[in-house]
């Protein structure tokens, strides 16, 4: 005996998610048919609308259901020149927390990884290179995660910026401000080391 | 600045989920939209269907899609006058794979539960007293859960199956099979050792 088959679709359905397994599938589909039908249907609705119309920016690659993003569309941030590469829609999130950055995005939507076949199309170099070629970018920033993917990907797109006599940083690497030096492995205090400052 | 309306939407939906904060919301988001599309449309189709099409067997209130459930349609259950009585759809799939009984089943969708406003009416006990009357019942199993309500709701139907004659009993509580003493908590222990059995 198993549960009736509209369930058991319901259950199988719930584990396309990351990190749900058959446990927690069931739990999800009790939690929604007993307490929660209305939040469902609410979820049914936005799923499927999302899926048909969220795709990635025509310019920084970044998920939206305009063909330009927010950030795209801003005319300050398009005259400022300044373009920050990250690798995923999330980063970008993340750098504008900050409230620091006024300049553009270029969203990788992951990094080189030869291994699982990701090269730089992939990752939609060919696109930057426009952007590149069409002379608006006077700098840019890697953002890149500094993971070995992450730097090695930091470094192709580095020597591409070289090619068009664009200036390239990569964003600096060390202690998180308010950590603890004996809970910091010894990569970043490496790092943290190598990239000091004079006072 | 946040993500795309329509992004921000499906974040926010997927939050209805027991246990999924706006984090693994977010990474739910990112990861059928980069990676699995066709499987979250999938779940958004049978979502709908399932919230539209399920609902509670009439006879023993578990989830179905159909009047009766598969079990409560099974002929050779309906003669057997044994009655398995169980909090949860989960509960049912539970016994059912132990392969070691073959009666029917009455699923409480809970316990009661008086400062939640969980009285019997709430736990369909006014139904399981119309079975009762119907004089098909011979025997019932208590298999509620071994916590505080579940022992109260188990002992209320129990004074119920008396008023109609019927033989009620309570599935034991002990020392799960394979289970070491050292790690067993006081309170099933305790179960353990009155209700021991002469060898
Ligand atoms: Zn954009
Ligand atoms: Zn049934």
């Amino acid at each position: 005996m198993k549960f009736s088959p509209l369930l058991s679709d319901l259950i199988q359905a719930f584990t396309c998610l990351p990190g749900v397994g058959n446990k927690s599938a069931q739990r999800m589909a009790f939690h929604l048919l007993e307490r929660n039908r209305e939040g469902a249907i609410g979820l049914s609705n936005v799923l499927h609308n999302a899926m048909e119309h969220i795709h990635h920016c025509k310019q920084c690659r970044t998920f939206t259901e305009d063909e330009l993003c927010d950030i795209c569309r801003h005319p300050e941030r398009a005259d400022s020149g300044l373009l920050c590469i990250v690798e995923s829609p999330q980063d970008v999130l993340a750098v504008e927390q900050t409230l620091s950055y006024s300049g553009q995005y270029f969203v990788l939507m992951g990094h080189l990884s030869p291994i699982d076949g990701i090269g730089p199309e992939e990752i939609g170099l060919d696109q930057l290179e426009l952007r590149f070629k069409n002379g608006n970018i006077n700098e840019v920033i890697l953002a890149t995660n500094p993971t070995v993917e992450g730097e090695a990907t930091a470094h192709y797109i580095a020597q591409l910026c070289n090619e068009y006599n664009i200036d390239a940083s990569r964003i600096a690497h060390g202690v998180p401000v308010g950590g603890e030096l004996e809970y910091i492995d010894g990569n970043t205090l490496t790092h943290a080391f190598s990239g000091r400052r004079k006072l």
